[in-house]
This record gives C-alpha cells, structure tokens and sequence, in this order.
C-alpha cells in the first residue's frame, strides 16, 4: 500500500511546524507522498474543553522548553514568536486557496508561512503579512486577496475541519496512515516503527 | 557528569509503566543510575484543571488506542486494565517503605506492580493485592502491611509528591536529567539525543 500520509496542522502549533519540515523526509523514507491539509484547532479544543497548552499551569513553562529544546535537538530553526497563539484562519484559507490550483505551490506557501512565524517574528495572523509572503514566492496577489475572502475558500476550510474531526482528528500535528491515527511530532518515530512491520 | 536520572511516575499511567520497562536501559547506555519516585498525578491534575486523558472527549479513544500501538511498537506487554485509572496510594506508599532499606528490591516491587496491572489484569488499588505481589517477590507482609499504614510513610509520598511539583513535574512519566526535564515516554529519543550532544 503507498497511499499518501495525510497530515493536519495548525499555523499557531510549534509541533505542527516541526513536522512540517520533517514529514516529507518521513514519507520519502516509505515511498509515500503527502497530503497537506491545514485546520483550525479552535473547535477541537472547543470539543474537548481544552486549552493551548501554554495557558496551563505547571505545563507552560515546560511545553515553552520543550518546542525550543525540540527545534535544537532536530536542527530546525525556531525563535518562539510573540504573540503565541495567534488566529491563523487567514494562512489557512490561503494556503486552501492556492492548493485548488497548483498543490505545490501551496506547500511552498505553507512552509513559508511556518518559516516566517515562527523563526523570523513575522504575525502571520494578519491577511497582510500573508500576502506579502505569498507574494514573496511569487504568487498573484491580487488574485489570492480575493481568494481569500470568497465564500467557496472559507467553505472550504471549514470542510476540512469538519472532515478532520469526523476522522478523529484533534491536534497537531496529526497524522493519518492507511487509516491509522498519529497525533504529535513525537510519534514520527512510531510511525516509523509502525510501517516498517 | 553522571548524576542518577530522576524518574517520576505514577502506577496508574500507562505510559509511566513504558517508561518503567525502558528507563534503565535509557540510563545505562550513558553510564546513569536512575532514581525511582512514585508519586500520585491527582494533586498535579488538580493544580492543572487536568483529567485523566481517556476522559476526555476525541482524545481518549486515540490514548486507548495509543497505549496498545506504542506497547506492540516496543514488546511491552500490555492488556489495557479495567478499571483504569485507579486509586494508587497503597502501591506508592509500598515503594517507598520498602525504598527505605532495599533500594533494589522496592525497584523490584515496582516491575511486578507494573507488570501486574497492565499486563495481569490485577486491580493494585487494593492493599490486598498489593501485599501478595509483594509476597510473591519474598518481601515480609506482615512488616510491610504494618509499614505502609504508618505516619511516617504517608509523610514519604506527600513528601515526594510536593518535592515533584516544586520540581515543576505534572505528569508521567517525567524524567530529569542534570536538571532538564522531559515529559512522556515519547521523550527517550529526546533524552538521547540530549545526552549524546
């Protein structure tokens, strides 16, 4: 079987955007492809009654030493970005845009907007700032501010949130292959262990 | 530097019985003693406004699910308990008594206590069950029945329990090393990788 890892993120979650640099690697591994899929974890944590986890007490001190430590300890670059959390519905309608027409450049759009929020202090919740990185990687400007604010492009974002939950997903990153579940960028190893049976 | 690893863990956690059948292992492939601390995770969800991860909506038919993957990904013999979570005073108290004057031995008794709930279906709440697993590893019953009802070994546990807060540790299993601090069996790569720098 080689269908493609099907993976959700949240632009606001630091494991999310560890994955995003490393969940090609682990799908090349197992000649695999992937499926990009952004998501909102406002209504998850709504479902669940949870919170971010630097909101909780005893937690957020450690989970705050955790995504720096993790980024050292795997090489990727990470300055924790002020403000955290942010809203992230802008990047993802975006990135649900720009995926309609050309897939890859929305996964270029995608690590670029991980890139710029959370090692370059770039507030990526703003619909501005997306565009200016869009544009950076040399995207139609015009074209995705209207994109973005189309009824069909916010459908779409809340589908995939839908369908994500309906799926059992509620975190990021969480990944899903051939139908099993894997929530976290701790579990890439699991995941390796898992396919390689 | 070779100070002892400092491993919390609570007898209900699932996860702090992985840990539990790894952390030496862990520990010796850096030259590392590991010292072992029963402690109770109800006073640490309290300060959190934390529950037991199978109660919470979406994430505990994955955490079910996740127990047994993570058990057959690393051989860990596993029969997911019922009832599960328990009360596990009695089990904490019994470590430490023993703690006192056999260091090894109350390593011993906290393999098979393990052992016997997640993978024996034995509910250890129960004193009872606790002093035949204990007898079965040639420990006297009689002194350690009298032992874990004294002052002095409650004082041990809430002792342990308040150190382990005070030490910023909320959860299980919860490791420090040369003061870091690492949550979750999902963090042995990350103490490797840690270690190896």
């Amino acid at each position: 079987m080689t269908a493609p890892i099907e993976f959700y993120f949240e632009f606001s979650s630091p494991y999310g955007y560890f994955a995003s640099t490393q969940v090609e690697k682990l799908a090349a591994e197992f000649g695999r492809s992937v499926n990009w899929h952004p998501i909102l974890l406002g209504p998850m944590f709504k479902a669940m009654g949870s919170q971010p986890l630097t909101d909780i007490p005893l937690k957020g001190d450690y989970a705050r030493r955790d995504f720096a430590r993790t980024a050292a300890l795997f090489d990727i670059p990470y300055d924790h970005p002020d403000p955290f959390p942010i809203a992230t519905v802008s990047a993802a309608r975006a990135v649900l845009y720009v995926r309609q027409h050309d897939q890859q450049k929305s996964v270029e759009l995608t690590k670029r907007l991980y890139a710029a929020y959370f090692s370059e202090q770039q507030n990526i919740s703003g619909t501005d700032v997306v565009l200016a990185i869009a544009d950076s990687i040399g995207l139609n400007v015009q074209d995705l501010a209207e994109g973005i604010g189309q009824d069909s492009t916010k459908a779409m974002l809340r589908d995939e949130v839908d369908t994500a939950m309906q799926r059992g997903v509620f975190g990021s990153p969480f990944l899903i292959v051939d139908g099993e579940p894997f929530w976290g960028f701790d579990r890439f190893d699991h995941i390796r262990r898992w396919l390689a049976r």
